[in-house]
């Protein structure tokens, strides 16, 4: 059960004070407090966990201080989307919205290699009218001889020249709690010029002892990927070990599931799933074509398996693309077969707009045969009414 | 290797007799004769199979009556994409064109119920302007004991009831070859009101002796679904099955991959295989949404996860869509739950639109940045020129 | 619900006629008679199918000639273990028994090729005891322009050579209905020398047409492989169809799954399933470590793989061993890398040997404490009742 | 490519100076000390990374302080078996032999709940001759709001009762690099008086971060699980992460896939890979019948499906089984459904027993054919010398 508390309630006050003291009384139920502060107003909502059953929402609606009461079902307490549960399904960070109502592209490299690569992938970003990227510092490989990424060497001049070219937010894969600390710093050092969304790769999705760690910092958005061999359920909780621990700036992405019954492609493409994280949950859902598919195959139309399944997980919804790129795929030291050439992000980007209108005005026709449904039912009724 | 031979050859003459005797000839070659009667020419290829290795296209090219020659790799060799191949990817049946440029929608009943059920379904799909429908009479199922399908029995008053209402063609499954003899029979009781396509369900995409069979007649075109626990490889090799005994009319069609990996839905959607199977063959790809997704589940916007299915499909250059609608779902004997209602068919058909033509817009854009690439290229080797 | 009526019952005599008659009243009730004549007794069952839950075994007892009553749950109906159900779970043909309570070993070629190889290979069945042997005639191959096997033609000098080496039953995969024609004439033609066992590959497993024809017949047992790509109970099921329509001489084939997860076998090695599916139903159970493993690959011991995988099957109670040799293996037509040599025929058999002991002595041991464990109940309760 | 030097080589003596100053001067290579301290001698091996093909093994051999090279493969450097590489594939852990000749048995509980259980198991595990245990205090669930183990806070009564009843080693999960040092802490307070076996769970098979950090120690031998949705040579790569990084101690743990094709079993028990790791690499290999099976379903005669799975593993050549009892297995905080119970150890040992004696005369048997083997090739060698 959470209750959402009036907004900037003074934790300090009468009030709050004597609702905490009526939670610490309730037999078996222990009660998690979760604070927000936003620019205008700061949030406090109170999760209530144990034998919940026997609390009623009235009583709690009746608590000094209480604004709402969502009874959460078993699952995905935090992240779910539950009955009655108006709370919301997006976030801001860096002055960019994530949500389940928008669209954020995350053009980039899959891995850092050299300066001039970074900054020849952020000219072009800039140029196309991107403000997101991804950055690859910390790359979790197969092998223990493969190369491992540049690792925090390549932190400073990697914010700095996202600052300079106007990047706002870089999607990076972090591999242990320690790698935040080396983030936190080096932006400090080169004064903060661009955010960080913290990625965690399909080997951690059930690192839970990571997952808690990067739940319990608030400063950084998290990316959680699915696991690779897990099914969904279990994915989506392990996004609850990080919205447990207080961090609800999540996006979940998905990246295909290994089996050779994908074959050619990489992975076996998941996309469809999009609508059933959005139902299940409040989380922004993001695609990695470039992970999923593997390579650069086009169809008889000349058009990319890559770009095709870029444009199945938008026409469906998703919140946010995740996609390679590089600037000689051939010397790219992690991934090069399935990235994409400079040239090509024009095309792309122009690709993904016309997916993102279809599903526009899917969305719209939806509503408009929703409300003709409702119409016919009210006429209905009043028919049965009359008769 | 394949000849085409100049169209409209005559079988008895001297040019065609003198080929044949030359062919006849070649060691270790066998080679068999393809002969397609059109509206307006007759069509023969001739298959030569064996240590074709040794065979020079242009020695081939040089004999009387050959217009073209095509040397297939080992793979898929009459359904395959190959180099200098420019053979059709597409046929026409009942007047209605099915290729990989075209979409056909075939929305019915997954299985024949009461005779109220198909007209109710057939009179909807006039309504909006549709001419083929699927409606299953032969059902596999899981247990012995669950309601088989009606068979035989049935199919005079479904193909009257396809004549009434303008349906030119019928999808539907055959379990065994004796069924292909039975629609004939019902056909011509019926006077022929209807064209059927014959479906190959997923638990019988390697019966290789039914495949013969079917492969064998030409009256028919075959709609062939992909195993569910075999690679996607395997299944285009079935699909040579039926090419490889002269049957070219054959649509493949995808339905999803069997796996809890896939779960909430009944199976693990396989849509981003469309272009691939439209690389490596010639075939038009259908998608089946009603039995990868199996339920009205549906994303937070109001809309089916199967209609998002069915839009995934057709961004990406799907050509046919098999769906399950019922006039009562609840009344349905097989598949039930995953029936759209017939008043769902207008938003159906307005959505699969959208989809529709945002993969046409996709399909320009992709030209249009194809002769960019090819007009930089040629300014490129000019200027190398001048240079 | 199932009536085992009293050996030998006369079905012209008036108690059969008026049970029957009985049982054609019982409202939404079906009644299906399977008879089975053996050497020395005849058997009749009636199965009951509809709404039984509504009759009573009692009443179902007190009828005239009905001399024991189970009520089968749902599934498996009739190869299933169902409460109370002393059915016999082991059948003989050609004077070999095969049971859960056995052990057979089919030791033969994958595919027949020459009539020397099948000689050979016969000679030395007979030299090392052995009375069943596997010969393959038709088979399914992925590529149409694969070897298909010799087929009806090759079946006069198979069998003639088996009568002439002793064999009692020959393991034979069918595709299609029309083999059994096909194998019946041979046999007639060669003077009956040999039974055969009719092989239900993997790719038929949900051929269920030809699982209805092959189940109408009563004079070959079957051996029914497990689909590869479906699940255990989906398989069973299947079994279930053979078994409705009255040959219950059914034998089920484990031979691994197809995931690339079981790399680097051929297939994933599901032997683990020998006691699930002899819980489940009283068919005897077959392992087939050749198209499990699929290669001759060895530990470090120097054990191959395959010997390693036959050895799990049976030291958890496999009934059957179906696997393949081969005098040149390097000249087999058909999946040659992983037959075995002639030579290695009594190192398998003695292998063999030893795991069937270790099950045996197991199955001693479970028994041994088994009986401990009551005696310490019984005391337990004598103790408590003294006190 | 490994150089085994001396054993007892003075790292300050002018040998081994020469030698590294020799390996530093080659170009592109790197080279990686291990050093092992034994009772009796001390061990150096020096790995070289890079461009090795170009190295020849003599000239490497002809080095001072040089007295074996191996050439290893690309794949598993340092676990792996590589042609002529003796090294050995056994290690001993607090007098304990762990070998791919060994067989170690670890009982116990799943997770530690209560003092009491961890008593009365660890006295039952010395009444029946055990040594090994396995005890649970960090527990990776899927949920966040589930039992997560009772942690450090449990480790000091763990340990003392372990030292109380004869316990030499317990194999313990560990989530997290920060529990190496608190077992350490836990043994040093409490005096020492067990071993400790770290366990990575499936969860964290590709969690490079902690492999590397558990490699780098050597205090603690580790048991690796392998993934569950990754392959098996992916899995060994993680091993490889371990070794790499100077921990050889390992032992690799088969506990079945994830996938529903192995219902009604909770995972796809995969033990015929027992003989494919013991080829592949040098490691004893573990598995876990309890997380492989989930269940105390039994097969018609008795025997646990559980105890089944552990004599497959067994009579392949298993080195160690994990396996849970439980003193109550209703009030067990996690997987108590398929903990044995007390009463059934001995049985469990005894049924053990015979899979291993199985096993091992399978072994002897192996060798004499083998020998009849060579001695036929070489009686054949001569004869054809004379003819």
């Amino acid at each position: 059960m959470i209750l959402i508390l009036t907004p900037n309630i003074n934790h300090e006050g009468e009030a709050y004070r004597h609702l905490m003291t009526y939670l610490s009384r309730l037999p078996n139920i222990q009660s998690r407090v979760h604070h927000e502060q936003g620019v205008e107003r700061a949030l406090t909502e109170i999760y209530l966990i144990g034998n919940t059953a026997s609390i009623s929402v009235d009583e709690m609606k009746s608590l000094p201080g209480v604004e709402r009461v969502v009874r959460v079902s078993e699952e995905y307490r935090v992240i779910g989307r539950h009955k009655n549960d108006d709370r919301a399904a997006h976030f801001e960070y860096q002055g960019v919205r994530f949500g389940q109502d928008t669209l954020n592209i995350f053009a980039g490299l899959c891995a850092v290699d050299t300066l001039e690569s970074v900054e020849t992938m952020m000219r072009h970003l800039r140029e196309h009218g991107q403000v997101c990227t991804r950055m690859g510092a910390y790359k979790p490989r197969t092998s223990p001889y493969s190369f491992q990424g540049h690792g925090r060497k390549c932190l400073p001049f990697v914010f700095e020249l996202a600052g300079k070219y106007g990047i706002r937010v870089i999607a990076m894969e972090i591999t242990h709690e320690s790698h935040i600390a080396e983030i936190h710093e080096a932006l400090h050092e080169t004064g903060n010029p661009v955010g960080v969304m913290l990625q965690i790769g399909t080997r951690n999705t059930q690192n839970f002892e990571m997952l808690k760690k990067v739940g319990r910092q608030q400063d950084f958005p998290v990316l959680l990927k699915r696991g690779f061999g897990i099914t969904l359920d279990e994915s989506l909780h392990a996004a609850e070990y990080l919205a447990s621990e207080g961090n609800h700036k999540i996006i979940f992405g998905l990246r295909g599931i290994k089996t050779n019954l994908g074959d050619p492609h990489r992975n076996f493409v998941d996309f469809a799933h999009v609508s059933v994280v959005k139902r299940l949950t409040r989380m922004p859902v993001c695609v990695d074509p470039s992970h999923a598919i593997g390579s650069r195959s086009r169809g008889p139309e000349g058009i990319l398996d890559l770009m095709h399944a870029t444009a199945q997980g938008i026409i469906s919804g998703a919140n946010m693309v995740l996609v390679d790129f590089h600037p000689e795929p051939d010397r790219a030291l992690v991934d090069g077969p399935q990235a994409l050439l400079l040239k090509e992000l024009p095309h792309f980007l122009e690709d993904v707009q016309i997916a993102r209108e279809a599903y526009e005005k899917r969305k719209a026709l939806a509503e408009r045969y929703e409300a003709i449904s409702k119409t016919n039912d009210e006429q209905q009724i009043h028919a049965t009414d009359l008769a």
